[in-house]
């Protein structure tokens, strides 16, 4: 039997960020009415759950993309630190990505992602 | 005997793009006096020699990053699908992470980026 | 008798913002003379007031930018998303605006909008 | 019988770009499997058919931003203002959203939006 | 008498770039009408008029910006570059401001600079 | 005898925040080794000690870009206003430069960086 893209979508978070759905439900659902099903379609059903690349490297490049885009992203890059520890990556290869994005998005992308970083240590 | 950043960047881009140096000083030095040495020095010598995550993550997060940033970066992104392939990332590798930045930098960006990457094939 | 942008723009913010241009001059116009007016003349009298595009419709593609544009906008969104709600656009209207965001600023700036509006709907 | 967000994607794209859907799967999907099924879902079945507010209000906000986040996203700005076109907005309310955005997103921004009005225009 | 700020503009503008506003009032004024008039009264007649600062630091201030805001502003970079020659600047400290950004927008926004003055420069 | 560019970097460092390579090594060198004496190197020993531009100069430059770039570079913004005050550069240089951003950034970037002005003047 298949699985959709949604029911793939919420085998993943499941593993990774359970209550993901939930969360993002109550807080989003009356403003945007299924915003949190969609989110989880497209973002982990859509993607994370694809072939060809493990789910690591997935969510260092992410990290990667979040650091260099900048402050916009911050809570966003401190809940993929957070994935991405929960999927198995060390804190050394994160800060190793985020400093590597001084290159390409500039200094203060780079010094704003290792202090995500410290955060998120902090925090757990 | 210990190398400077700079001769550790000058050993890692020999591998992977000799004549990068060259190239760069010919164009740019006599605007910006040591613009290439010191750009091999830092991008390289500081950041794609270092220990802790493998030349093919690196190259990855970079072309997600890369990805991420939109036009603006369109050259480099382009340098930098042909300098991963030069270490070993695959294709495939480089269509799942591009296209996993529609969820991050937008739709536009991702697929600003598959087209990098069909133009740095068709180049090949 | 013809109204300068000046004059126009002033005439605009009374409808919409009393206060906004002394609550503008006393913050900044000791750091930049006449910046205020130059704002109230720029933004309202030479944008808003223009014909060939209802007020509505341009407050919610000013919501579309400010949230596409991510995190440096933040202040601005909230204070858009409150002149939107002075015009008469609706909430639903701007929480539809803004999530469609996700497909072209990606995940992270349309939910950073949506919190925007939460924000600005606990103040009210 | 309720529709998935794919089967209400593709309809509403069939009215307004039909054979996008195609172009998309002979360009990428060879790259990504199923990235064009993925898009139709995503930004067409996801978001263009959401009750709340009326698609060429939607698409007037879709410029707004593609301006406003620049250059990178230029080649999507064109194909916005043609479905803009398609569903009814004019050249004159496409005009003067994209120069509103000079407020927002700065002059360069909303110049290069007018050169692409422009462009559209003399392709069409 | 006082001059308006659409009047110093237009000061402004004739002795760096005559003609500007006939060029864009023949691109732009059938979209946006005014928009020649507006933005010379803007960018011009309230920016690069003002008192405390000389007009030389300004363009390199601008030069810097649009240099690390990258590839959108690449049109008005140029422009930008021109304008600075012509009220003095040198080559060199437009090599060496735009160098500088690499170290705040990234390296591919500082080589897209450099490129763009090669540009320029092959252009004169 | 020559000095190495770390050198170089330190030397500047000295001059206009002495300590800063210590607060960084404390707070960042454990996660990244080396990092501080990189960025010290980099930033400092590559860039503003350069010839060709006088260091008041490229601090309003610097000032200009991270206004334009927005909210990411927020700390560093304000870092770069106190670095600027430190080498000579007065308040209303500061405004100026950051109030013409206006033009190139948006109104938002321009705001926030007076609000950034305006911090640094309250903390000093």
């Amino acid at each position: 039997m298949t699985l959709t893209a949604l029911e793939k979508g919420r085998a993943h978070v499941a593993k990774m960020n359970p209550g993901l759905e939930e969360t993002l439900s109550d807080r989003y659902d009356h403003l945007v009415p299924d915003m949190a099903e969609s989110l989880i379609e497209w973002a982990y059903g859509r993607h994370y759950v694809r072939k060809g690349l493990d789910v690591k490297t997935r969510q260092l490049c992410t990290v990667a993309a979040l650091t260099a885009l900048g402050g916009q992203t911050g809570p966003q890059l401190k809940i993929n630190i957070a994935h991405s520890l929960a999927v198995g990556v060390t804190d050394k290869e994160l800060a190793e990505v985020i400093w590597q994005m001084s290159v390409y998005g500039g200094m203060p992308a780079a010094i704003n992602g290792l202090n995500a970083l410290l955060d998120v240590q902090a925090e757990q």
